[in-house]
């Protein structure tokens, strides 16, 4: 079985974590992940919080129904989506493309207006909510990449978005908390989750080949 | 390097392909990798059609800006999200859970009333745009599953969701089609954008540690 196959039967969202600390060298190269994944012309429209201060964590997991694995993981990676899609920010990402690519920006004139023109034709609601779709690349391959490194990390969408904002200041970043993440180890004692035979839905209903 | 942070250096969104067909047993892998990708409850709120056929994708072409990965590619994938979360939605679920468990379905049936309650204070609308979030965590799975069997695979927003749902009959199967991906072998010739480095945000600009 591939490697990627193996970290995708090997995870499941550990409903208990056990307190022990994930490694710097194991959250970067997570990290790392994330950094990389791909997303719509190439924007990365969001950020990650990553959350190690306990007394930060605390005040999180109310807002998060209390899921303890807020506090018994380690890190919490919080992922916020712009809430719009500036010029501001088309300009800094062709200003950075032209510097990596070591190019005059006027090269990449066109596409910069492209962006603009996408941008400026949705809503600031729609922008956010591609914004957000390409933020749950960014998480997908955050799982994949937590696992392969046989760390858990349980993907949450169940909080308080407006009220974790506020705690993270996020609106005034111009950011939108969408999907929370805590990265730690299975608690395979006390997780009622952690011996149940993983549920998928059969190939034969999933796929539609033609 | 990780076999994970080497497959995502190494994958980039192939502009070209050059006609060599994907062995059907990767293809196999990179759909398995899609059925295992989590989704939020586990209920994987979408369907992805697998299209091989070579006229079929020639229809899909014209409707997705011409992109040629799509003809030059072997196969196509379209990531469709249900339109709705139904009660047979949700019924089909508890049912296929309690038979992969092994248990009763009442054991179930908080779950289940959680389920039931969550799609029913939500407009279509938005239990569409919740199952969207979900197929672009399973779309950003098959992209490192692609990436891991050394396969292109193109991710691509830019095509008419409402002519394409309309060719393959989405809409009467509850489904709308929200990206897509051909899977092929890059054309290193021909690709403008082979040889060019890879842009992603800085670690400093995409991360808040705290």
């Amino acid at each position: 079985m591939s490697k990627i196959l193996e970290s995708l039967e090997w995870r499941y969202a550990s409903k208990r974590m056990n307190g022990q600390k994930v490694p710097a060298d194991k959250v970067e190269n997570i990290l790392e992940a994330i950094r990389l994944a791909p997303s719509s012309m190439g924007l990365q429209p969001y950020t990650v919080l990553v959350i190690e201060d306990e007394e930060l964590r605390k005040k999180i997991q109310p807002i998060a129904m209390n899921q303890p694995q807020i506090v018994e993981g380690s890190h919490l990676l919080v992922f916020a989506a712009w809430d719009d899609i500036t010029p501001e920010h088309i300009s800094d990402y062709i200003s950075h493309t032209a510097s990596v690519r070591n190019m005059p920006e006027e090269g990449l004139a066109d596409f910069k207006n492209t962006l603009l023109s996408i941008a400026a034709k949705n809503t600031q609601e729609q922008n956010f909510v591609w914004a957000a779709k390409q933020a749950y690349i960014a998480f997908g391959t955050a799982l994949i990449a937590a696992a392969a490194e046989k760390v858990d990390a349980t993907p949450m969408e169940g909080f308080d978005s407006v009220a974790l904002d506020e705690l993270l200041s996020l609106k005034e970043q111009g950011l939108r908390s969408v999907t929370i993440m805590p990265l730690g180890y299975r608690d395979t004692e006390n997780d009622w989750l952690a011996k149940l035979p993983k549920v998928r839905r059969q190939k034969e209903k999933l796929f539609i080949v033609q």
